[in-house]
């Protein structure tokens, strides 16, 4: 990924202090209506249609309504379904041009949780605030539709149509069709017990976005966590952010048939925990979604933990925008697949969870491990760095950090809020690391305190705060023997058998 | 249609004073971005997508982008295409019911001025107001909802999914698509000289709308127009107009097929002439489109020239909402078509105008025609009615209007400031309306005086003030002998030779 210059309003002629975020109250996934409140209201488009069969010509075809992101309609011709989704929200960054691809790379995501993914049609949602100047909607959104034309191309399909019009608050959105052959996609409903659930994103998009207008517009929002985090923190977090948010699902979508896929969803402003209920309720076979692990973009957790039950993002309910899919596998085939999608894009995937006989709910643990993720300066996603590939900096670094100010940073963050089981160990030796009993399979290795100390994600756990202890992603020397390692370590993965 | 009763709020347990239309400030069609604005803000969509073919498997599919109602994409199967379309706006009326109903006759107006019949699914598009109540939200969305749902059902299509969110203004909207074989839509490109222009519902929806609110609750511009129309007059014209925007155009678009359509578009934010001017440059040939009539809404024309440009009605600017078809047609069909679609569903359509040899600009002639439009008692939309069907009350009036307040109101309207060609003629004898000369043909006939009285809707060109004097609609005795007229009379009509 090349390395995208902050968005500047003076060099497209605008003021300083103009910000696209200020043009709502309410940002990303963040402005949906809640969950419940949303099921009351959409009664009336009638149960009858969620998820049903259809026997048309002689077939039958599946039916998929409200309720999942992607709505599946069996057409007249030929055993052809018609899949489509839309979604529309506000701006949650400044960067009119990313907001575009975050929009489309969000809508796509529904498509692609559906496993289909040669999408036919977009069409383009837009709300110009009525209150941009001419001058800021003459620069502003002709950069918000090149950034989500260009999204749409990078998804080899194009925008054809749309509708704008004014609105108080900026809005972008957008709708994507498929019209596919039963092969072309997978019906989110065939989770069994046994199966992991699989990640492909970290969470934690919005506590990002959210802090980087703390800490530049909201004084007494940015003094509640600078102690636990610094402004170059939060820049990377917010530049991760926008990356990770822009970033098509749809390597992940076609490796979904590859791999056996048994469902997914994407997350997005429900919070994983929302998007795992909703999926676990589309179920055919009486199952449970256990969430173990929580990968989140660096540092994120601890602002969260900083600011209270603010996101949500431990709970699961923090809201995420263009997040990443959340897949029922079987779980060796998990494993390979985590090392495919590393393999032919070059981010980490993780497994987060299991499927256990159930009544169709899904929660997290109670001290869920959160994995701290970043995107390298190689433009990857990852957990702990394969290789030694040197962090990337943010854009917002006018100056690199001098040894004296990490070291600054290190010691403010020993004295943050983090409990001390996520505190960053100094040194860790492989036999900390070893499977400790029967109950608790799997312990993660972490094999280079090099590594570590430089990217600090690996938190061991205290096995005795910890109902199980879960697989983690972690950070070896090369790739090669990193992909050997985690196919062994992921295929001894097994639920916790209470 | 049976009368529906006008929306309490106290009924539903809100406060006498709720209205739906003040959750905006911007309505219907009216919250469209400029004409202009729009195609430079589009243009990074790139003009590449705008209206080409593409070879696939064998054969030449159209294809349509943006700038027209609904974008046809040719499929990777059998020479199946995808036809979609969405549009979303602000309330216009204030019962939630008819709203949704009317944003779902809206979107799929744009798919059946492709002549596609078949909606293969919906989507719906909410933005709740943040400014509802829980109690409001949860009174006024289900019944927004229902009224699309059942509009959607009245269409022969469902509404499978969405996207809702929390949005300043209540924000209403849909996608419609349908997945068709070639001879299932028609292009929008064929018109050729000669051709005669239809339209399918009257124009002044959003006039009707304002007028309305005026009444309620501006007292400064109700009094500007008070002395031109009674309140019955504005609650009658309301009523209209949300019965004619949440008719579907589903049997124009059918007949468009039978008739020989040569391309037609659907008349909504723009207004009449915007929509002619974006229709006439998809043309292969070079040609222009003149309109000669305005149908409009009764009364509305009047307020409209009391307000001078404020609406624009006149001069074909004012925003339609869920407006009717323009279809460019051979002329003999036309008049065909005309007879045919009052015989299935019992509604006018009228000849507006011509296609000529040109340089695909339309416009509105120096002093077009208006004919006045009403819903009679029988739920049918006439400019004048075929049969003694007694005009329908509005739901508003508590007492039916004392031929003393009848002759008041037409004191008042003579004293209006209508033009006073647009004056009622109180008698027209038959040798008042025959062609008088070569350049001004098929004038119209207007053959029974009690109708014009009770009906007001023939408006007497005075012929001297017209660059021509085009056909208009007319009231006979019979259906039988009004449709063997009509038949005869648009035969006749032929375009002005200059």
């Amino acid at each position: 990924m090349a390395l995208r210059s902050k968005f500047d309003p003076v060099l497209q002629g605008l003021d300083k202090n103009f910000r696209l975020t200020k043009y709502t109250s309410l940002h990303g996934g963040g402005c949906k209506v809640p969950n419940d409140v949303l099921h009351k209201l959409l009664e009336d488009l009638g149960q009858s249609q969620y998820k049903e069969e259809q026997f048309m010509g002689g077939m039958i075809m599946p039916r998929l309504g409200i309720g999942m992101d992607t709505c599946v309609i069996p057409l007249r011709f030929g055993g052809l379904s018609l899949l489509q989704t839309t979604d529309f929200f506000y701006p949650l960054v400044d960067d009119p041009y990313m907001m575009g691809k975050i929009a489309c790379a969000n809508v796509l995501s529904d498509m692609y949780a559906m496993g289909a993914i040669e999408c036919d049609n977009m069409l383009m949602l837009l709300g110009v605030s009525s209150k941009f100047s001419e001058k800021e909607r003459d620069t502003i959104v002709p950069l918000i539709i090149r950034g989500f034309r260009d999204c749409a191309e990078e998804a080899g399909t194009s925008v054809t149509g749309g509708q704008t019009v004014l609105n108080p608050w900026c809005l972008i959105g957008g709708v994507a069709t498929a019209v596919c052959q039963p092969n072309e996609y997978i019906m989110p409903d065939n989770a069994v017990p046994g199966d992991v659930l699989v990640l492909t994103k970290p969470l934690g998009t919005q506590v990002a976005c959210n802090a980087h207008q703390w800490l530049e517009q909201v004084q007494d929002k940015w003094n509640r966590i600078k102690l636990i985090v610094t402004e170059e923190d939060i820049e990377k977090a917010y530049q991760d952010a926008m990356f990770i948010m822009s970033r098509l699902n749809r390597t992940a979508a076609q490796l979904m048939h590859q791999y056996g896929s048994h469902g997914a969803t994407d997350v997005t402003g429900f919070g994983i925990l929302g998007h795992a209920k909703n999926l676990v309720k589309q179920q055919r076979n009486e199952v449970n979604f256990i969430i173990h692990n929580l990968p989140c973009i660096n540092k994120m957790a601890s602002i969260a933990r900083a600011c209270g039950n603010m996101f949500g993002l431990l709970q699961g309910t923090s809201a995420e925008t263009s997040g990443g899919l959340l897949i029922c596998m079987p779980r060796e085939d998990a494993a390979k697949y985590c090392v495919e999608i590393k393999r032919v894009e070059g981010h980490q995937a993780w497994i987060i969870g299991v499927v256990e006989k159930g009544d169709r709910t899904a929660r997290i643990i109670d001290k869920p491990r959160v994995i701290e993720v970043e995107t390298l300066e190689d433009g990857t996603v990852q957990s702990v760095p394969p290789t030694s590939t040197p962090r990337r900096n943010s854009t917002q670094l006018k100056t690199p950090i001098s040894p004296q100010l990490q070291q600054h940073h290190r010691l403010n963050n020993q004295k943050s809020l983090e409990p001390p089981h996520n505190r960053l160990p100094t040194q860790i030796s492989q036999s900390q690391v070893q499977p400790t009993n029967n109950h608790h399979i799997s312990h993660p290795s972490v094999t280079n305190a090099a590594t570590i100390q430089d990217h600090h994600i690996a938190h061991i756990a205290d096995v005795s705060q910890h109902e199980t202890v879960q697989m983690q992603q972690v950070g070896v020397q090369d790739s090669q023997s990193y992909h050997q390692q985690q196919i062994q370590q992921q295929s001894q993965y097994r639920p916790h058998q209470p």
